[in-house]
C-alpha cells in the first residue's frame, strides 16, 4: 500500500477545495461521459466522485478505464468544486469531486456473482454463499451497524444500573431439554459429551447464589431444532438476573431498560407504564399468548348466542362445553368466496374444523346477516350477534366453534391474518407484558411439561396444587411481547430446594434423575440462596423488530440456513477419520442402508 | 419475601441514625457478647452490623441465635450509633449498627464445605465443585467485577474509535489447526460436523472484504489441547481487525487502546511509545519470543571466548557452529551446589545438555572465576569473560552451550528462574512489542509450519523466498508482551489470492486441499479485498495480568479443570443412547478393550 488514505470517502466538503488528498475504497461504479471518466469511490463512511480526464493524464485515464467495479483502490488527487450543474445535494460530498493524479489498485475484483444494490433480487442461497458481498449492501451493513449500537446501548445502560457482566461457559452439561442440545464429544473422556447451552439459565442462578445480585450478558445460545422458518441454530440472548426481587421489581427494571433502548436506538417513546395482560385474558381476547396489540378486533365469545341457534355445529360445541369465538372484521364483507375460503384454511391449519362467516348487510335501515349459515339464526339472534360484535354494515363476522383452546388459537390466527389482509396494522410499536402464566402444559399422555422451564417458581397462592392438580398451578412468569412477537421471557425462580424438588416431581422427574441432572443446583439452593429472578430477551429478534426487518438473518452477519448450514464456508463438513478415532466415535449408517 | 430491602449493606451512615430500614444479605458471621448478639450482614455492596438484644425482644434474639452463617435474611430495624468503643473506621458503615426489630429468613444455609474467607486453603477441587461459594469470597468476586469493568472500558473505547462490534459464528467449519478443534455433530447431515472456533480469524477477514473497515469482538474461543497448566478449553479473546492499514497503523491503534485500558482500569501509565524488539533480538538477548523486560540480565554471547578455552564442551559447540549463551546473576555466588543443580535441571528441561556455572570471586583485588570448569580458562580468558559479562564480585555466571536455538531457549528459561529466585523482578508492568517474526517454523521432517497462521502476510522484502528458502521469509506479524507473557498477537493479513495460494504451497497444503478447506476465503480475496490486519488479545490473561493474579481460572466465573472438566456441574457427561442414535454416532472402545 503506497497511497495511504488521508480522509474517508464521506469527509470532503467545499472547504477542502484545492487540497491534495488520498482516498481509499471500493469502486462503486464508473461512468464515461464523452471521454471523461467518473468513478464513485465508496467506503464505510460515504461516496466521493473521482474525475479522470484524458487530457490531464492519458495513461492514468486509460488505467482507470480498466478498473472493474468492486475493486479496492487508493486515489491521490486534488479536491475541486463540481460544476454547478453537477452539484449533488443528496450526498454530503456532493459539492466536490476529486481530480485524480495517481491511482493504486489494492484489491482488484472479478465480476461479482450478483449486483451489489439495495433492492436486490438475487437468490438467497447465492447471497448466503457470497455473504461478504451481500454485506457490502448499505441495507444489510446498516443493520449490522445498528446492532452494534444496540449492544453498546444495552451494556452501557445495564452497567450504569449496577449490573455485572459475567461470561458463562459454552461447554456445559446436557440440560433438561437435552434432546435439542448440540453436543460436543470429549476427547479426554471418551463416550462423554458436553452440551452447548440453550440458555445460561442455571449459571445465572448460581451467580445469584454466589451473591452477584445483578447480572447480565449478551450471550450466544444454541438449539438443534427441526427446520422452522426464521430460526437460527445459534442465536443471541440478552440475559438478565437479579436477587432480592419479586415480579414487580423485574418488570419495572426491564420496562426502564426497554424504554431506554427504544428511545436511544429508535427514538420511540414507550408509554410510562406498559400494559399487562394476564395469560388467560390474552388467550380469551387475542387467542394467543403473544398478542398483537397494535390493533383491536379482539375475540368475542358468542357461545351463548350460538347455543340458541339451530346451527348444529354451534349447538353441539356449546353443549359439549366448547366455545365459539368470533371476530368482526370492519369492511370485509366485500371479500370474495375464494378469499374467505383461504381464511378458512388458516383456521384449519391451527386445528379448527372450519370457519363460519357472516356478512353484515343493511336492508331497509336494518342490519342483518348474509351467509349460508344465517338461516339458522332468527332475526333476534342476528340482532344479538350484531350487537355483541358491535358490527356495522359491510363488516364480516368470522367464528370458530371448537374446544376452548382450539377456538381461541384458530380465531387468534384468523385475527392476525385478517388484520394483515385488510391493512389494519398501524406502523409503530405496541408493547405489552403477558403475566400470570399457568405453570404447566398438559402433554397428550396426561403428564405435565413446564411452560417456561423447571426452575420457574409457582405462585404462593397455587403452590399447594402441585401435588393435587398441577393444571391449577400458576407461575411467577412474564413475557414481553412487541407487535405480537415474544421478545423476552422470564420468571422469579425457585430459591428453595424443597420447592424445586416438588416441581421436579410434578414434572415426572424422579428424585434420582433430578439428583443426577440437577443435583448441583439443588445443592446450591441449600447454602443460602436469595430470592431471585430475571429475564432473557431474544436479541436477534429484538434488533430486527427495532429495525422493522422481518427476518432475523438480516440482522446476523453470518447466518445459517433453515437446515443449519453455512453456505459461505460449507459447514458442517466431514472431518478426518483420525480425528473421529481420537474421539472414539464412529458414524452409523441409517437402518435402511445397513 | 415479606421484608424488601430499602438500602444495601454498604449504604448506611451516621446521617441515617433513627431511620427504620430493611437490609437483605448473607449472614457473614455471628458474635455473642455476653448475651448480646451481633450479626455481620453482607451483600455485594458492603457489611452492616446488626444488633439483637434479648432484653428488647427475647423471641427475636432466640430466632437470630438459630441462624446459620451464610443464610440469606432480611432484617428490619432502626439505625443507631455504635458506642464510641465499637466504632469501626475500616468499614464505611462503621459508625452505625442496626437494632433489629424483625427478621425474615429468605434462604437458610447448611454448613458450607469450606470457610468463605479470602486466605483460603481449601482444596481447589472442592472450591471448583462449590464454585458458587468460592465466588462469595471478596477476592474472587472482585476479580469478576474488575473483569466486568474491563469489558465495558474496552468496548466503550473501541466504539468511540469507530470500531463495529460484530458477532461471528460459533458453529463453524473445521479449521487448519483442525486436530485441536472441538467438533459438534450435525443431526441434519449425519457424518458431518461443525467445529468450534479457535478464533474468528477467517470471519473477521471476511468482514474486511465486506467493507466494515474496523471490527472488534470480545468472543469465546475453544481449543481441545492436551493438559497444560493454566490453559482453559474455552477462553475469551479480544479480537480486532482493520482495513487500509500497515503494521505501524495496527501497532499505533493498539498502543492507544492499551494505554487507555491500563490507565482506566489500573491507573498505570504506559510509556508514550512502547519498546519494539525484533524477534531475532528477543531470542538473542532474552532467549524467548515473549521476553520479560521487567529486568535486564540479558543473555551474553560468549561463543568466541568459549572457543579459546580448553573446555571440550565449549570448543566443540563453537566448532560445530553452535552458541554459548551466558547470563550473569548479581550476588548469586552465594548459592549452594544443590541450588545450582536445580537450575541445571531447568536448563535441561528446555533441551540443554547441561549448565556451566562460574562464581566470580575477588582475590587480591583481582576478579577471578571459581568453578570446576574454571581450570579450563586461562587468566586472560577469565578476565575477558568477566568483562564481557560485566560481572562483579559475588556474581554467578551461568552458561549454556548448544545449538543456537537451544542455547538461547535454555539460557532464557534460566534467566527467568534466576530472576525469580533472586527476587530481581520489580512490581509493575513492562510492555513491549515483538516484531519481525520469521514466517515459518521448520518441522522436524524439514517441512514448514506457519509461526502465526497461514493468513499472515510475508514482508515485501522476503516474499520471493517463499519458493526458494521459506526459512528466510519474514512476516508482518507482531506480538504484545507484558511482563514476559504474550497477551496479544496479530499481523497484516494476506489480501491477494495469489499470495495466499503461494503461502499454502509453502506450507505443503496442496491446491485441492486449499480449495476444499479455504476456497471460500480465496474466492473472497478475488472480489475486492482491502489491505487489512489486526490483532487478538487473550482477554483472560490480560485481565489476570492487570489484577496481578497468577492463574486465569481466578478471573473466570466458571472455569474448567486442566482436564477440561466442570467439577460444579459434572460436565462432560454421558448422553442418552437415543440422542446418540439420532446423531448416527456410536462410541468405540479402545483397541485394548476390543
Amino acid at each position: 500500500m503506497k497511497l495511504k488514505r488521508t480522509q474517508n470517502c464521506g469527509a470532503l466538503r467545499a472547504a477542502d477545495i484545492d487540497s491534495e488528498i488520498v482516498l481509499s475504497g471500493w469502486v462503486e461504479n464508473r461512468r464515461d461521459h464523452g471521454g471523461m471518466l467518473f468513478i464513485d469511490l465508496k467506503d464505510r463512511y460515504g461516496i466521493t466522485q473521482i474525475f479522470f480526464s484524458p487530457e490531464e493524464d492519458r495513461a492514468l485515464y486509460d488505467a482507470a478505464c480498466e478498473i472493474k467495479p468492486q475493486s479496492v483502490v487508493s486515489i491521490r488527487g486534488i479536491v475541486r468544486p463540481r460544476p454547478a450543474e453537477n452539484l449533488n445535494p443528496d450526498r454530503v460530498t456532493g459539492e466536490i469531486e476529486i481530480l485524480a493524479r495517481e491511482i493504486e489498485i489494492l484489491g482488484p475484483s472479478e465480476t461479482p456473482p450478483f449486483e451489489i444494490i439495495d433492492d436486490l433480487d438475487a437468490a438467497e442461497d447465492l447471497r448466503m454463499k457470497y455473504r461478504y458481498l451481500d454485506l457490502r449492501r448499505d441495507a444489510l451493513r446498516n443493520n449490522i451497524i445498528f446492532r452494534h449500537r444496540a449492544y453498546q446501548a444495552t451494556r452501557a445502560y445495564l452497567s450504569e444500573e449496577d449490573f455485572i457482566e459475567v461470561e458463562t461457559p459454552v461447554l456445559i452439561k446436557s440440560t433438561p431439554e437435552g434432546a435439542r442440545d448440540y453436543v460436543v464429544p470429549s476427547r479426554n473422556f471418551p463416550g462423554r459429551f458436553f452440551a452447548l447451552p440453550q440458555s445460561p439459565q442455571i449459571f445465572k442462578q448460581l451467580l445469584m447464589v454466589a451473591g452477584f445480585e445483578k447480572y447480565f450478558q449478551i450471550v450466544r445460545c444454541f438449539r438443534d431444532e427441526d427446520i422452522r422458518a426464521d430460526r437460527q441454530p445459534e442465536f443471541t440472548q440478552l440475559d438478565i438476573e437479579m436477587s432480592f426481587v419479586d415480579v414487580e421489581d423485574v418488570i419495572a427494571a426491564n420496562e426502564d431498560l426497554m424504554r431506554h433502548l427504544f428511545k436511544t436506538l429508535s427514538d420511540v417513546e414507550l408509554p410510562e407504564k406498559i400494559t399487562r395482560i394476564p395469560f388467560d385474558d390474552a388467550i380469551d381476547k387475542y387467542g394467543l399468548d403473544a398478542p398483537d396489540t397494535r390493533f383491536d378486533m379482539t375475540l368475542v365469545d358468542i357461545t351463548d348466542i350460538g347455543a340458541k341457534t339451530e346451527f348444529k355445529v354451534f349447538t353441539s360445541v356449546a353443549e359439549s362445553g366448547g366455545a365459539i369465538k368470533a371476530i368482526c372484521v370492519p369492511g370485509a364483507a366485500v371479500l370474495s368466496r375464494k378469499q374467505i375460503d383461504n381464511v378458512t384454511k388458516i383456521a384449519q391449519d391451527y386445528g379448527a374444523k372450519g370457519l363460519v362467516w357472516l356478512k353484515v348487510e343493511k336492508i331497509d335501515d336494518m342490519l342483518s346477516l348474509k351467509s349460508p349459515t344465517a338461516k339458522f339464526f332468527g332475526a333476534d339472534l342476528q340482532a344479538e350477534l350484531i350487537a355483541r360484535c358491535a358490527a356495522a354494515e359491510g363488516d364480516l363476522i368470522l367464528a370458530v366453534a371448537d374446544k376452548y383452546e382450539t377456538a381461541c388459537a384458530a380465531a387468534g390466527r384468523v385475527r392476525l391474518h385478517m388484520a394483515r389482509m385488510m391493512e389494519m396494522i398501524p406502523d409503530g410499536f405496541s408493547v405489552c407484558w403477558v403475566t400470570d402464566f399457568p405453570m404447566f402444559e398438559a402433554n397428550e399422555d396426561g403428564s405435565f411439561a413446564a411452560r417456561h422451564h423447571p426452575f420457574t417458581s409457582p405462585t404462593a397462592e397455587t403452590i399447594d396444587c402441585l401435588e393435587t392438580d398441577p393444571a391449577k398451578v400458576y407461575s411467577n412468569a412474564y413475557d414481553l411481547v412487541v407487535n405480537g412477537v415474544e421478545v423476552g421471557g422470564g420468571s422469579i425462580r425457585i430459591s428453595r430446594p424443597d420447592v424445586q424438588e416438588r416441581v421436579f416431581r410434578a414434572l415426572g422427574i424422579g428424585d434420582s434423575e433430578a439428583r443426577e441432572k440437577f443435583g448441583f443446583l439443588i445443592d446450591a439452593l441449600r447454602f443460602g440462596a436469595p430470592p431471585h429472578g430475571g429475564i432473557a430477551f431474544g436479541f436477534d429478534r429484538f434488533v430486527a423488530l427495532l429495525l422493522g426487518v422481518d427476518r432475523i438473518r438480516d440482522v446476523i452477519a453470518f447466518p445459517k440456513t433453515t437446515t443449519a448450514q453455512c453456505l459461505l464456508t460449507g459447514a458442517p463438513s466431514e472431518i478426518a477419520a483420525a480425528q473421529l478415532a481420537e474421539l472414539r466415535l464412529a458414524t452409523v449408517k441409517k437402518d435402511a442402508e445397513k
